[in-house]
């Protein structure tokens, strides 16, 4: 197996981090994003929608798609379960994964890509506007997951699971989508050290 | 239990085709999307993310998000499977999911969402030129899917599965989101003729 990922995005860090928290290690390859290294032939073979993470398989097949890359690694590896144990756990977990995929990292996320000097390059226009919307729904997001921290230690509840990934990446890029965390949320701050915290958060 | 599902939007419309697929039926509960009685207090306890479809469960949780609750009904009633089997198929599944969530449900999706008349009541603000943005990329993700429909009879491959709900679901929406499928896309129009005649297509 090789794992292509790249540093500073936050989807190949979902990964890496999975990986850490399952004491797993995959040999990885970087892809230098900034000179759009993804947009060029050899990783367009592998992955036509050039996006990172990709996972090519000891067959040759290549898996890409972040969540399902960690639920590949979760039936090989169980053991800690990320994705919850049981239908309705796991439905659950699910649930919470997509609530944070959706309403803070893909919000985010946007308003990053429409809004960072950086991101000019990659976008093909952004809309400064659209960026501003999305800082909003983020922060709707982010008192709503605030007040459910207040009574249970992590997003889905007693336990740390891929649910957490999604929301610490995405509060890691929250700065650079210029998404300013209100200090009154407490509970998330108190979340936010606890999961930093964790050796996994450097992977 | 109790499925909350509305008319003519997408999302519960996934988990209805899927129940279909499945042979299992739930009793329903339509929620007017007009009428914003998705933003009521009366619903707004049951998902406090006010969107559709959401389960309750006997127990009395409720259960959001269409892919959560798919995979949910998956685990219940694993035949015939809609997810793939075993590690390696569920994986891809999965990613071809995502794939067209990404790629064609969320931008046909944001599409109408920033110019159709009847959104602007859901929108804080409609944005064409985000609009306009987002019918670009759907396009160049029904010219990836057509390619790939060349040589296998479903999204995923040789078996009809959430990955082609989800696709049934977004082209559907196409029309109303501006989004012109072009003609010279056959391979996508036979796939789209041979799903829609299944008898799930009218759930």
């Amino acid at each position: 197996m090789l794992l292509y990922t790249a540093a500073f995005a936050p989807n190949p860090r979902r990964v890496r981090i999975f990986l850490a928290e399952k004491g797993v290690s995959v040999p990885m390859k970087d892809i230098d994003l900034a000179r759009l290294e993804h947009r060029k032939d050899d990783f367009r073979k592998l992955n036509p929608m050039q996006t990172i993470p990709a996972l090519v398989l000891d067959d040759g097949e290549t898996l890409t798609e972040s969540v399902a890359i960690c639920r590949f690694f979760e039936r090989l590896h169980p053991e800690p379960p990320l994705f919850g144990v049981g239908a309705k756990e796991e439905a659950f977990v699910d649930m919470w994964q997509r609530r944070v995929e959706f309403g803070l990292l893909a919000t985010v996320g946007m308003a990053f890509r429409h809004s960072h000097p950086k991101m000019a390059l990659m976008e093909h226009r952004q809309l400064p506007e659209f960026a501003e919307l999305q800082r909003g729904r983020a922060l709707s997001f982010l008192r709503f997951l605030d007040a459910k921290l207040r009574s249970r230690p992590f997003v889905y509840g007693d336990a740390f699971t891929i649910a957490d990934i999604t929301a610490l990446v995405a509060l890691d890029l929250a700065l650079y989508a210029r998404v300013e965390i209100p200090p009154e949320l407490t509970h998330l701050a108190r979340w936010r050290e606890a999961v930093s915290s964790r050796p996994s958060a450097k992977a």
